[in-house]
């Protein structure tokens, strides 16, 4: 049997490109004792893989060349030797941009069975995964949300920022996104909730954007859930009360190497603010919590959110380009059966 | 009898000038029942009364026009309709630029009575007081320095940064201080005990800063606290382990109006740092035992300090000018008897 899977071919100079990726065949070796053959039905791309595909320093070590492309997936466990897995499990692990893996079961962590009756399988790499859980992170660990203040979320139509505004409603915040292009703020106001929602298209400076904002949170901003950087940071920290808490979660806005000055970061001792960059894979510890919450927000549908799904292997490095430049709605997945 | 007091005139443009201030004299009322008449023996000049002279939205409240300077002050009461207070008590208040201030001694931390027989009565405008227990609550409660890593602290011969420093390595890290010239670096090592000092003024750019940086921070940085902002900040971030923290005390760089772009914010990502502006009278709650500390030392000599004084009330305004160009060394104190 042959599994089909996406490597690092070459590392992008700027902005990445197809060439960076390539699609091979190898067979599925036979399963050592203790191991599960898992078959893929979801692959997440997610913009943190930009990063990886580089060989400088940072917080995950680099995506090594010539690699299947590391990354969340959900998928059925069509073969087991190991005790803690029968065939026909629903699991979600990292098992990578690849139609089937092959994964040790005994290792707690790296496979984890999920219960579907409830929850849709997509979900899993969604609002009730890592995304979901980066969301919780950063609104109720750095940003402590709480009734009666403005909370700004960016890329706020995306899997993160979206599930963010929401855990910030359901806390009492008053919550305003910047998405890109009118059809996005439509969902971000009408289906997640948000207060507002800021076309960042249509404010190319920061003196438009801060104005915009401005009409946005009449009552400053008092936590900022920040995927962008950049000019977004900029607008944000104009308009930011005193004690406002901002979580650091990304900044697209430079992930091909543009460069992204914060232009008065004196408006971090003048409003006393602090500002935090974090991993959500480090903090393992509020996993079960934060997944409970998430869990019964979406099985009792008061955690909205959407999918873009590309389907077949083939086309993962297309939706994860597409991915980088906010092409998708909601969470991207590349679905393989 | 006369009062000399010094008043803030006008609002400087850009640099501040000694036109900014006016000298007058003024007859000192009667006491009323509860007050308090107390003869000013030092006069602290701090570079947050820069921030103060402004009529710009800030942490505090514009210093208004034509009105006597803000800031910290030692003295003696002379007269006294106060339970709380005799003739004779030796005080630390707020009693701003002029000879003598009346003080309601019934309003609690207004005026509080200091013991001088083993800490000098300067040393409460210093390490004892507002200078030092900013230095304690960055170092203590942002930094949470701990033994092992590796402190940076700019404008490290200055009243504050020097504590900041000693405080650090009574933690066990070892501190790397920031300087301008050879002998306020020579201080800074010899009599404060820093592990080294970067003289700034010998690295004008980035690259360089870079690299006398790196030269001294062999195992990276772990712990910074900020006076500066600038050129020092993005040298400190390029060199930034993971989880290193920032106390954001100052960016004097930026007083006059300069721009101070943070060259490289997604090392606040990567690194997953945190950065944090404050301002010490924010936080009374830590005052008691910061003191209590920073007492000891003081009079057990465990913590060095120097001071710069000016002779009379007349030199206030040339000594805070010269603080804001660093001509000082360790706490500008302006004398008056």
């Amino acid at each position: 049997m042959l599994n089909r899977q996406i490597l690092l071919a070459s590392r992008p100079t700027g902005e990445p490109s197809l060439d960076n990726f390539r699609l091979v065949e190898t067979p599925i070796p036979s399963l050592a004792d203790g191991h599960v053959l898992v078959r893929h039905l979801y692959l997440s791309v997610d913009p943190y893989m930009r990063g990886r595909m580089n060989d400088a320093k940072s917080y995950a070590a680099p995506q090594p060349l010539d690699t299947v492309m590391i990354g969340g997936t959900v998928g059925e466990v069509v073969a087991s030797r190991s005790a803690h897995f029968v065939e026909g499990d629903q699991v979600v692990g990292m098992g990578g941009w690849q139609e089937y893996a092959v994964v040790d079961g005994s290792h707690a962590g790296q496979l984890r069975k999920i219960d579907t009756s409830h929850i849709p399988l997509g979900a899993y790499l969604g609002p009730v995964g890592m995304p979901g859980v980066t969301a919780w992170y950063g609104v109720e660990k750095i940003i402590r949300a709480k009734p009666g203040g403005t909370l700004v979320v960016s890329a706020a139509s995306g899997a993160v920022g979206s599930v963010a505004g929401q855990l910030g409603r359901a806390r009492g915040m008053r919550v305003v996104g910047f998405a890109g292009g009118p059809e996005k703020c439509r969902i971000v106001t009408e289906e997640y909730g948000f207060d507002a929602c800021i076309d960042y298209k249509v404010h190319p400076d920061l003196k438009s954007l801060s104005a915009a904002l401005k009409i946005a949170c009449p009552d400053g901003i008092d936590g900022h859930f920040e995927n962008v950087g950049g000019l977004i940071l900029d607008a944000v920290l104009l308009r930011a009360n005193a004690f406002a808490r901002v979580a650091l979660c990304g900044m697209i806005a430079g992930y091909n190497g543009q460069p992204i000055p914060m232009l008065f970061p004196q408006l971090l001792l003048t409003n006393r603010m602090t500002i935090e960059g974090f991993i959500v894979s480090e903090h393992m510890e509020v996993w079960p919590e934060a997944l409970r919450e998430l869990g019964t927000m979406v099985a009792s549908r008061t955690l909205r959110y959407r999918e873009s799904i590309a389907e077949g292997i083939e086309a993962a490095p297309e939706a994860f380009l597409g991915l980088l430049k906010g092409k998708n709605v909601g969470k991207q997945l590349v679905r393989l059966a």
